[in-house]
């Protein structure tokens, strides 16, 4: 019987898995780390991703579909570099993709489709595959537990903060240990694209189980945060279980149950972090509806919401601007009754039954002024409710996305 | 035979029509006119109207489907308001609005239901219908042809110029005059809201068929612009048709083509207006979508197209970044083959088969300097096409809609 808790770590925390890095110059000179080795020394790892849903996707990520289905779910190495996408590339794009794999393979003596690849960066332009092959050597000999904490950094374009997180727990008398990296802001510099996380666990979980949680931890957690509405050409979420902790974990078992609480809390942690690090954000919003009539429509509307770039603005003004906000419910093509909305920031009412309550502003202000908040809305219609997250939408995103790449 | 031909005028240039203005103090205090009326002294007059498609419509939008449908497409004048939206207002907002129209309707001698009502303005504030009452026998006294110039300045809120166009053709030796006049950009004002167009023709079109018409014409025009993606609460078009040119016009005649090409280009100067007037733009963005399998494919995309945050800050930039537009078409769930996309700005080649063309960066980035620009992309797998309005994405829009209001 157990919690899951935060503790410090890296993706090397849960038993099995080592890791490396190195400023391989696939950034501009001097940007420092850029490619990433992640490895499990376990016969018995598994592995499962979920990819963008966009039709232009990056070639790693037709690599990582192929050798995750080739394998059967038995991958144990990720090869990631950022600097550049590897995205509307050709198939000497793919070619490049498949290269940096067999050769990681290689040296690290398992079978080509056993090696993921992910990649951040630039669109359009030919990935230096010579730099990738010429450090990979060099990536399998420095492969540690002490090295694993640099590929955070390593994976960041311009993120303003490293975003990672860790959990253990005991389960019938098994430490068990959840471990997550990400990046990402939307696409967060001209011509740079990307949400990239991953998760390593030392569970023992079958592929297709893994697959499974897997699915369900993403759909409540990275499924829901909103930067700026674009999903990237090289959206991908990766997840390995070594099995060294000798937990085995199956769905639909008490156990199963709680590691998917694990993973979703680890996945949602990382996600907030994404929305949290919005470009030009300054605050992070949580969009809660409830008493909608169906999940859908409770999902649809606080997506909407979460989209608006009216409702944006007026949060990073800190207006209380609640006409917006129903607005945006109007047009998420969820059902409800128009006349029985209730608006709320944090616990402050702004409108009941869709009707201005007359509120003080100068009080409004105040809670919409806050670092983190929460816009809260009321359906009366039935009991299913959703939670999103996002950011305001700042002048610093105009700036960072509408200056010209010099 | 003839074409279409612009023409100086006003609502008033189609023969019946009169109209006046008057500043009711619906704005803040001395900000002018707000007030309009607009009539045809024809009894031949039809009516015909599309709205918002926003589940949270507001009272004069509800009160317009309910007198379109009691009067059978017979209404004969229009009362427009500034400064007000009337949305969110509940019971009390539909009985004012209803209450402007029964008034105006004893003063015009026609039947309650053949009034019809247009606000833009604050949401979720009581309209101040005394206001209203105690103007409208002024605005009757004062109808006239020469009256009628003032009205768009009159529905403006911070729209930065007057939206108008009049157009003069001879059908079968007849002249036949289409008039419009608009106003909106999005949500153009903190709590503002709307999109508001009024059409008048002197050409005589059964109410069914002017409906048909008007949907069509809509469709291709009004329905294709984007300046931040919301559907306001609002949302209005209005055709008057007095018939006292003489001219008659059915659906599906020569004549009836005529008509619809006319119509269609009133309603898409005006489209092109507000997506040129949109809140902090500072360019017109044409985006084209060709060769694609089916219309409703280019549509998808080229809506995805112009409300991509992404892609729009970009031209706001001047950045060639055709990664961000191909991205975006990835997105929109359209059918295409990711590999074959050529894109363009204006006529200069930016991509081939969705490859970079190592084209001339300080040459791409003169065409994007343009006031007005198109986005091309052609996808090589069909014949459908189709073409999207919107503006670029600045700084001034984030200024416009995170101010604070005061």
């Amino acid at each position: 019987m157990s919690n899951w808790g935060a503790i410090d770590g890296s993706l090397a925390s849960p038993r099995g898995f080592r890791a490396s890095t190195v400023a391989a110059g696939l950034r501009k000179a001097g940007a420092g780390l850029d490619l990433a080795l992640v490895f499990s020394d376990s016969r018995e790892t598994t592995a499962a991703g979920m990819f963008t849903t966009n039709r232009v996707a990056a070639a790693p990520v037709v690599l990582c579909r192929r050798n995750l289905k080739a394998s059967r779910g038995r991958c144990r190495a990720v090869v990631i570099n950022a600097g550049n996408a590897n995205a509307c590339t050709g198939r000497a794009g793919l070619e490049a993709a498949r290269a940096a794999a067999r050769a990681a393979a290689k040296l690290l003596r398992v079978s080509p489709n056993q090696v993921l690849v992910a990649s951040t960066g630039v669109i359009g332009v030919p990935l230096k595959l010579d730099l990738i092959l010429s450090q990979l050597p060099v990536l399998k000999e420095t492969l540690s537990i002490e090295n694993a904490a640099a590929v955070t950094r390593a994976i960041m374009t311009t993120d303003t903060f490293p975003k990672s997180c860790v959990l253990r727990t005991t389960i019938g008398g098994q430490p068990v240990h959840l471990a997550g990296i990400a990046k990402g802001a939307g696409m967060i510099h001209p011509r740079l694209a990307t949400m990239l996380a991953f998760v390593t666990t030392d569970a023992g979980v079958g592929a297709r189980d893994l697959k499974k949680m897997l699915r369900a931890a993403v759909e409540s957690s990275f499924h829901r945060i909103s930067v700026d509405g674009d999903t990237s050409t090289n959206d991908t979420v990766l997840a390995l279980a070594s099995g060294l902790s000798g937990l085995r974990v199956r769905c639909g078992t008490r156990t199963g149950g709680l590691f998917l609480a694990g993973l979703t809390e680890l996945c949602q942690t990382l996600a907030r972090m994404i929305a949290k690090d919005g470009e030009g954000a300054k605050k992070l919003v949580t969009i809660e509806v409830h008493g909608a009539r169906t999940r859908t429509d409770a999902e649809r509307m606080a997506r909407t919401i979460a989209n608006s770039p009216l409702v944006k603005t007026a949060i990073a003004g800190s207006d209380p601007n609640w006409g917006r906000i129903i607005c945006a419910a109007g047009n998420s093509g969820a059902t409800f009754d128009p006349s029985k909305v209730d608006i709320r920031v944090n616990d402050f009412v702004l409108c009941r039954g869709s009707l201005d309550v007359g509120f003080d502003e100068a009080a409004a202000k105040r809670e919409l002024d806050q670092k983190e908040l929460t816009i809260r809305l009321d359906l009366h219609e039935g009991k299913a409710s959703t939670r999103f997250w996002t950011c305001d939408l700042t002048h610093d995103y105009i700036t960072i996305n509408a200056s010209y790449r010099t």
